[in-house]
């Protein structure tokens, strides 16, 4: 009955504004290979892997663009692909995406790629929740300026079957939204895979700071739980130009347990052997969704955006 | 700014078969005294707080029928109303409700009733997810038969302007479905108030049942949490006609953290002073629901009940 996967928790330390690219892809390829020597068929590295966390600074377009990717693979990560096709690896990976439409539109994604095993791209994962500001706000000791550089993803939340059982993708702040989780646990996702970069100082609430590996826990393993899934939650933490993010990468079974930690906050592979059948003892039972779901009480969760509180 | 309300978790132990209505009241009436004493002004009770957890057999309607409630207040439960409107408590309480509508068709549903400082009733909330079977399942060493004693409640999730702020309602399997909370959410909720009762033997899958306290503090908790609301989770406990449920009642911050734990498995008062206005630094910054949400990438949630997965 075992449909076992061993998967990476490809996590990595800070990525100097300066740090050229390719001194960045080495590390990826290190990271692979590690987690290739640990048998792993699937390694996740964080979101926008390959620069540093640039949403901290207020930039023009022309200093963005050299943080944006045209093309994947592009010449510097053509490397990492032929590295991971050579393993026998599949791997996600997140980046900065410059993408241009059909129409010769430009768009500005935070964008989640998933590799196969033999180099093809499966999916492509645009995040849907965008935090932080779209100004530059001083009063902040460094920006948080996703919504200045990013559009949300157009496509949402898709599942894709790959690796032997159903794959999806969020990115970041996506995972504090249960809605993430249950679109995709409603197409019957057995493992999403989330990277993120969480500063650990939220100007706007600083007493929440102690509390980011819990809230980081408490919505991963509650995603997983109440979807019967495994989740991947993989990050660029340590201190990256004066700004200190939360590491902690885990990866999460269906019943919420921690099954693999990271326990530094530099560059490091915790691997975990998943069967993905065991998503059943929660999808069979407890939340076997056609049997228990409600949706006609759940209308306000599609028909509302803000919340709007009784006539008093 | 600080709008302050004590709180009191009134968790229950075992509620024997044959224990006189009489006796029961006088063990609420005993927990809203100490509750009232130690400066309460709203007392959670558990769910089906006046009797026995009869689900756990599968009776025939002339014996079910005596567990249910066809008024509230009622002969044995009018004393507790009185006694909190004489100490000016208010409080919420779990029974089984026979309803007859304007039809003359009756309903019976598993009801929490909110009733304030003066006695009257505020509101009152009926059950939407109904767990366990329908039938009597002979294999289970006890039965779950709630889905053969109960409907779902017709009205949804709804919210009260009451003690000074917004109060929702959930009972117990509600408390594992993040629409429950979201839909609250979506209506300003500041504090919700949920009884239940879980049996620590899951028969359809034992492994879980050492996971009963993790499971139920991960729900709650993230539920606060994503909805930047306060959450009372009250238990009846302890080991009832021979079956062992969980306790471990707790009251629950906006930031997901416990502010009050009954720590027995008995009759026991657990109190906390909240401030409403805290649930701001959740809803005004990262939950900021207007600003965040994307409801048009949530339609599954209302469009499917079961999982679909993708075509292979």
């Amino acid at each position: 009955m075992a449909r076992n996967l061993t998967v990476a928790a490809a996590q990595m330390g800070p990525v100097a504004k300066d740090e050229p690219k390719a001194a960045v892809v080495d590390r990826l390829v290190a990271l692979l290979r590690e987690a290739a020597g640990r048998g792993s068929e699937l390694v996740v590295f964080p979101e926008l892997a390959l620069t540093t966390f640039f949403p901290r600074w207020f930039l023009d377009d022309d200093e963005m663009l050299r943080y944006f990717e045209t093309e994947m693979p592009g010449p510097e990560t053509k490397r990492l692909f032929d590295e991971a096709k050579r393993l026998g690896v599949g791997f996600s990976l997140g980046f900065a995406e410059l993408h241009t439409d059909d129409d010769g539109v430009t768009h500005r994604y935070n964008t989640q790629v998933l590799v196969e095993r033999d180099g093809t791209e499966v999916a492509r994962f645009r995040k849907v929740h965008i935090p932080g500001h779209e100004g530059n706000e001083e009063w902040r000791p460094f920006q948080h300026a996703e919504r200045h550089y990013f559009e949300p993803g157009p496509d949402g939340f898709g599942v894709w079957w790959a690796f032997g059982g159903l794959v999806g993708m969020a990115i970041c702040n996506d995972r504090r939204w249960p809605e993430t989780y249950r679109v995709m646990g409603l197409q019957g996702v057995e493992l999403i895979l989330i990277g993120y970069n969480t500063p650990l100082f939220y100007a706007p609430d600083p007493q929440q700071d102690a509390l980011a590996g819990f809230h980081n826990d408490l919505v991963m393993a509650s995603g997983a739980y109440q979807n019967g899934t495994f989740v991947v939650g993989v990050a660029k933490g340590g201190i990256e130009e004066g700004v200190e993010s939360l590491a902690q990468s885990a990866i999460y079974a269906p019943s919420g347990q921690v099954v693999a930690r990271c326990v530094t906050t530099g560059d490091e592979v915790a691997v975990a052997t998943i069967d993905l059948d065991f998503t059943r003892f929660y999808k069979e039972t407890l939340f076997d969704f056609d049997r228990y779901r409600m949706p006609e009480h759940y209308r306000l969760i599609t028909e509302r955006r803000g919340a709007e509180p009784p006539a008093e």
